[in-house]
């Protein structure tokens, strides 16, 4: 049997209450927020999950904790993020054991790999589980461009599944795309890009993994089914308004990525009543008061003024 | 009058003898066969037009030779390609006196300027001219993105008219697209990537600038026609094939992106008549006889498989 | 008290045994090869002690062992290598627990933290211990060059006492120097960069912390030597000989750098019967038979011709 | 005749009068103060020079008046700064027939050569002329690192007589050096940064190109007399002072390095009367005065407390 991801699977992110611990009740109420939604998996402990802030303790217990609310609905992916193999796959003993049902991994990051080693890597990772293996293609942080033909071995022998593409090259996206289906179509393929799953899915993408999917899961879903059943005018519409929403993440000045894009998440998922704090793990800080208001603004402006898709939203029973 | 540029817009590459002399018979072949082919625009000395080899008297003569032949059939853009603004306006004169519609120009380069400074660079720059400008968006060459704020404030100023993006930053164009749909539209945005033309579309680009157009310019003009009538599905056959044709483009190992690239788009044309040589300026070398086999043979592929489009050439009088 | 750091001090790397099981009688044998040679430090869980890939109980062994070894003749830094504060923290309580003198950390990597996070960052790893904190500046690894002026605020605020420059930046090196003299001196600094440290000895670096200096830890106490009684003819002379020697690291071409380098380490400490096995860490592979045939080669030319450093090793009773 | 170059070859600016026209008048005044401060030779049109925002005309003025007041008594070399090979060459024309004594050219820019387009460009370039040939090496604004076995290949086989090294990779350039003295020392080899000239002639470099030698020739020509003595002490004196006076490149905050760096140079110039006016070419802005006052207090105080400087002037008949 072959495990296939599409759809929405949105990388979840790690709440922390105001003391700087773990929040495991919200993080059970996103999990509710997000499955309501209509998402199609969970990804848990990827980089929007604050993933490399989170002592090996706590990500087990985010591991646990959202296989146990999924509790099969959904399969939970869960990110193994570690410098090299021999810790990479401690990290694979640390989500199996937590009840994850996919594991997603990064090439060697500080160290700096070439492409056989890479190669090597993935295959010994996938070696070392029998859970079925993403490989998360993330050179801004890694600084390594994974290579199309390598993905499409790697997922004609087995060893891969699927790809997770944040890459930001949409060029190399859709050569994948292309490279994957001459070969039978062994990987899932999902963009992690937020403000182009429509072109991403009118390419090919099986799915798409929206940090933004955490505030809007039934916009994404809902694009994702226009795109479906071929409807590409009603997928570019959901994705203009979600992308006007993604506006949030660019509201604050002079902080990192971190700050500016989880911690949107964070403070729109507050706002909505879904998570407790938009609290930031050491050493990122907390969104300003300015800056949050300019967020939940947006988030206010989204949803009001698009009734049709409240009026979706309750007739899905959402 | 705003003028608006939209459709395909090829950049055209710059034939050279065998030689190495400008091939100005093999540029009038080129230029009517892209006319034919049913392209909306002319861009020369362009990337794809080597013209960063090219002197400035062949930089002349190329853009009289497309003036003269499109014979204001399709408007003539041309690139002003200097490091800083006293040598790029010293080419706006150079293409104004070849008789070009509009003028491309990057930030400055090998210098390394900042924001305010780039945007002082596109100011003088549209002063000194009655010429439209386009900013022309290509941070592998020239190391700077340009600023999605910048460029809409410009186009409200009425500085520039456009935006050739060759970023590779599908999330920054869509942030530009729908930022300048806020701002009441005032740039044409081109998508410089030839095989995401169907999703930039999509997104709400007004054309695409394809390297590729040279070889297939019917192609980008059916993968047009159908985003405009809202044949997604069709657009996005259209867009596959041409991808399958870019690879053209990765057939050759262990040189360099000039040589691989613009070199394949040569000897695709010289396989199909229009050009006389896939001669390359110095130092870049020609592709080697097997590289130039797996080429034709793609190219061959490209048309056979389709009769179709073959069909729809002869109707059209192609 | 302040601790401060200077003379050779080098990143002791990691040996394993053929089976890639950690080899802690190589690494005591290593230790006293280092002692012997006459380091006045020891860094393990450096970059070349492959920190990246060793599993936390190893990463505990390794310091263990050095302090052990080193019974207090000199001092044992370790390195924190982590992606984040709190997983810093978390190495600090274990190099704490294996005996460690003092602390090296890195900025956040995979996160993109910003200078003031970055800041806060070694804030908050130095309020957590009582050991002594170095920073260490290696952007080719971590993305982010340290700011010369956060340095020197944190070394006069006490928050850090040194600093392992392995920038590549000679010029932010020597406004460094000047920088920390005009503070006061409050930091160590010390050059990662082997082969450029008579150089920075006479800019006025306080030490030098060089991956070759596990294999000819003496070459490097003689020229430190040299620079301290301002020789500074035989100082160049001995860095010359040492750079040649540096070129073991260039001998393996197609490899990755972790294989190149600190490959070629282990490698000439197998041939020189210090270290049992050239072995490294997955997904490094070990170099080929021809590489190490050149790598001895190197070692042995740098042996024999320079009969009177040996006579001069004989004198110091090494 | 082999010719070889060596001691302090300052990179000239280039002055322009407030209205921003050449100002040829204070050119000649500035290349008087060079020669009387005692360099070895004047290198025009580099970076330092603005060479990328002069006209072809301006750049022909420059070479011709530099060769005028030099009269013989130091060697002139241009810069030939363009793009490509075809354009490089047009250069070489242009600086020939200003009279320059050598060349000074960069890989192709902007276009993405690999490194055997690399190693035809120089040797296209070098056929092209009987001026001898440096390579000049500035990846920060070119993008390619030359390699260290293509120049000294280039060396030996005589297309090149030297390498300005601006790369900031200081481990390269001791490389460099050994690599060049064992194929026989077929080249000068200088390097372009102003704050490590110490080190880099302890290393064996040959001479220096100091951007900041145009405000202070003198000191330059003290530190590279000292170090040709072997009075290291006193070359990393005199080192140490002019990094200090190199502070008046760091004094804006905000602007280009353009602006801030070349700027520093022309406002610190026109403070010391040898030039009229510290004009930047378009688009960079000439600095604020709050900047040009805390330059003018470096250079002063640069000058005060060094009594026994002047006195050498004084006595040097400068």
């Amino acid at each position: 049997m072959t495990t296939t991801f599409s759809g929405v699977i949105p990388p979840v992110i790690t709440p922390l209450a105001d003391s700087g611990e773990l929040d495991l009740d919200s993080l059970e109420s996103l999990v509710k927020h997000l499955i309501d939604g209509g998402v199609n998996g969970l990804f848990v402990l990827g980089s929007s999950g604050e993933v490399a802030f989170l002592t090996d303790a706590d990500r087990q217990r985010v591991v646990e904790t959202a296989v146990r609310v999924a509790a099969g609905r959904v399969p939970v992916l869960a990110g193994v993020n570690e410098t090299s193999t021999p810790r990479v796959i401690q990290q694979v003993r640390l989500v199996e054991s937590g009840g994850a049902d996919a594991i997603v991994a990064t090439a060697p990051f500080y160290v700096l790999p070439n492409a056989d080693e890479i190669d090597q890597h993935f295959r010994l990772v996938a070696a070392s589980t029998d859970l079925p293996l993403l490989a998360y293609d993330v050179p801004v942080r890694v600084r390594t461009k994974l290579d199309i033909a390598m993905l499409v071995r790697l997922g004609t022998e087995g060893v891969i599944v699927g790809v997770k593409d944040s890459s930001g090259d949409d060029v190399g996206f859709r050569r994948l795309v292309l490279a994957n289906r001459a070969a039978g179509s062994p990987l899932s393929l999902l963009t992690g890009h937020e403000v182009v799953a429509d072109g991403a899915l009118l390419a090919g993408a099986d799915g798409v993994v929206p940090g933004l999917g955490n505030v809007d899961p039934h916009g994404y879903a809902q694009l994702v089914a226009a795109a479906q059943r071929g409807d590409w005018a009603e997928a570019k519409r959901m994705q203009d308004r979600l992308t006007e929403l993604f506006e949030i993440v660019f509201q604050a000045s002079g902080v990192s990525g971190e700050a500016g894009g989880v911690g949107a998440f964070k403070e729109a998922l507050t706002h909505q009543g879904v998570i407790a704090s938009g609290r930031m793990s050491p050493p990122i800080p907390r969104l300003e008061a300015d800056v949050v208001s300019r967020i939940t603004a947006i988030v206010d402006a989204s949803q009001s003024d698009d009734s049709s898709i409240d009026a979706v939203r309750i007739n899905d029973g959402v």
